[in-house]
């Protein structure tokens, strides 16, 4: 049997053929600086510094520097994965059993690290190789749908996902689904499945990666243990994103799927939530759920409504100074059926949009605003601005964030009959989006 | 002489009456939970519940209910402002002379108590009234340039901001200037300012305030406060905005104007320092400067180099599933010469934006890059995305915020002969807006 190169090529292949090891064993290197035990991983082909990678007992994977390492013994062989076939569903009626569908993103490219770059295929044996704890918690089906960085999904897409992610729980009858997603988006479709997936019996969680797993601080293989161990554990449903907690590899959030949004561009802990606790932490295998004033709906108390249709015909504009009311003509112009304000402060722009905006509430338009502060509430009864544009028929949003107001917007307007009734929708709290009014 | 009544009315102004007591002086009052003292601080005319505010040593203004009042003692008589009268500058030769401009917003509508309401007029005299700790640090001057909310603000109201600002440098010889200014768009009036004021000699510091002063909670003074002691006593110049550092009042943050936001729409310590420290925070009257990795420029060491146009062709475009590129083609339809792209993750937009963005790059429009995330930085080499983005002539703005960046294309446009030189000043640092990119 040759040994499973994983990626690695050159000095570093050479190497660890001279020591006989290869992806999947567990070693012990010695350096000078002392020595270090784990799992030797994978590498992209792609990558080619000389450095070996190797994931650590706390799931952390750290890079080694070839020409500091004295030596590397073996301590156990590459175990053989769960799964051997793509197609077989192991059935051992003992663990719960998650549907893994994946979209994209790096957190796809990086299980799927063989060929380096991006490759759709993910096969169950290769998720089972990259991160052998999974099988301790749920046998996990991955199924890829599409193959997609993020920033080119379009709502036709949520509608894809969320009619999969029906299926496998109607037709299908799993415990709980993962959807690997790419970071740049997730919140966006988090919101989206929040709305299309009424009451949920299972937990639906997205999870993605900020790192690619050819970098020692990749964050792929945590955060999918903290999405298994919440889609096959947790007692509650509903949509939720599971990402890291923090910048230490000892917690992942799992966040509301409507609150939750990408604060940073690159750090593993980018996912935040907006104005509450994330839902749950996952430390140590075990889930701790987070004290929130939304009621979490348990697991199997319902029964899977789908409401997967967007009209796209929404438009979020940004408020500036400068910003130009013809703008909000140009969306009337265009067919849009709906204006997403993203104002300032507590959710107001100029005065010089007033007549812009009473032309487009005449035309029928949905205009609600929300604030580009990110943090805290719209109120538009306190000052002059806010006041005057509550009278031109402005809705105001609360807490809700852009992101989701947006999204909510384009699911509004296809599941109601008409633009009224999707005004109430809008201010009406679906799934989390609004918070209650007290705090300030 | 009549009791100066500083909006009490009803039952509240009886009360005091029967006391003998009027706003400014100092007072004990005893209540069945034990006594505070302090200065009794003026109210609108427009609040009639049943309390009175009394500023504490601290300089947090409490309220406190009349029916819970057993007694109030007089222990000094309200002080006359150092000034009486509006149009003198007192020449005392011994304190910083501080200019101060008022725009508007809840800080000018603060000072000026006594009408309720928003009313323009703001005289020394009721500004030391309101803040009589000012006199200590400084003689400042008010000068009411415009009375506007900061949303109705453009960006020729920047330019005759900055126009008043060198005036009050070069002609009046000011140590310092404090800009109050509504908190709405009071981030991107500081970095116009920061573009605007080159080579600046003294500290410009734009304030702000989150709550009337009717409320205990104003944050009004003390952000004033702090905004004088770092106009007169800081030992650096350049633009900043002062405002709480944090929730309690013990902190002033004063924060580069080129890399703050408003990231709440309503908390005292709304405005935010995006990936770098504050310059300074101002604690118990003393200035403590941050560590920072922008050298700062010393107090007196430059002349002004006044560049106050901005061409506010620019369009902000913030990315969203199912973005329409047509509104990137209506940029190039319309005459704008710039666009903002505040994009997803590291500075992505779908792949359906190509064409439209070679179209407005080939028709001469700036097209620059920022992410919708606010922190870390665009980097475009990391994904395909980016690459091609790259190859159409897009350019990534660094860790510049959006708003920053929109304000920043508008004022190199109008400083720049052409759109190559205005691409040039975009991608060099001038006024703090692009930190070195050592950090990820």
């Amino acid at each position: 049997m040759s040994l499973d190169t994983g990626g690695y090529k050159g000095a570093s292949m050479e190497f660890l053929s001279r020591y006989g090891v290869a992806v999947g064993d567990s070693i012990t290197v010695t350096t000078a600086d002392g020595e270090i035990s784990g799992i030797l991983m994978p590498r992209y082909e792609s990558a080619s510094r000389n450095y070996i990678v190797v994931k650590l007992k706390s799931g952390y994977n750290t890079g080694i520097e070839i020409s500091k390492i004295r030596s590397i013994a073996k301590t156990d062989t590459k175990k053989s994965p769960p799964v051997q076939s793509e197609s077989r569903i192991e059935e051992d009626g003992t663990k719960p059993r998650i549907a893994l569908i994946s979209t994209g993103g790096t957190i796809a490219s990086k299980i799927d690290y063989r060929t380096g770059g991006v490759r759709a295929a993910l096969t169950a044996s290769e998720l089972y190789a990259s991160v052998p704890e999974l099988a301790g918690y749920a046998t996990v089906d991955p199924e890829v749908l599409m193959s997609e960085y993020s920033e080119n999904l379009r709502p036709d897409h949520w509608t894809a996902m969320a009619e999969k992610v029906a299926s496998k729980i109607r037709t299908w009858k799993y415990d709980g689904i993962i959807i690997s997603h790419g970071t740049d988006t997730m919140h966006y479709t988090a919101a989206a499945l929040s709305f299309a997936l009424q009451d949920l019996p299972v937990p639906v969680v997205l999870v993605g990666a900020q790192r690619s797993s050819d970098r020692p601080s990749s964050d792929a293989a945590l955060n999918l243990l903290g999405a298994t161990i919440f889609a096959a554990k947790a007692e509650v449903a509903g949509v939720f994103v599971a990402m890291h907690a923090g910048s230490s590899d000892d917690a992942i959030a799992c966040h509301i799927g409507t609150r939750v949004r990408k604060n940073h561009t690159s750090r593993r802990d980018a996912f935040e939530s907006i104005g509450v606790n994330p839902a749950a932490i996952i430390r140590n295998g075990e889930i701790e759920m987070q004290p929130n004033e939304f009621k979490m709906i348990s697991r199997g108390s319902r029964q899977l409504a789908l409401r997967s249709s967007f009209d796209g015909r929404v438009m979020l504009l940004k408020y500036y100074p400068g910003f130009n009311p013809a703008l909000i003509d140009n969306a009337v112009d265009s067919g849009y059926r709906a204006i997403i304000l993203e104002g300032t402060g507590l959710g107001h722009v100029s005065r010089d949009c007033f007549s812009s905006l009473k032309k487009a509430v005449k035309a029928g338009l949905m205009v609600c605003m929300t604030s580009q502060c990110i943090w805290g509430r719209v109120r538009m009864t306190v000052y002059d601005t806010g006041r005057d544009l509550l009278d031109i028929g402005v809705l105001p949003l609360s807490d809700m964030t852009s992101e989701t107001a947006t999204v909510k917007a384009m699911w509004a307007l296809a599941n109601s009959d008409s633009i009224d009734d999707a005004k109430k929708l809008m201010q009406q709290n679906i799934a989390g989006e609004i918070s209650s009014a007290t705090a300030i």
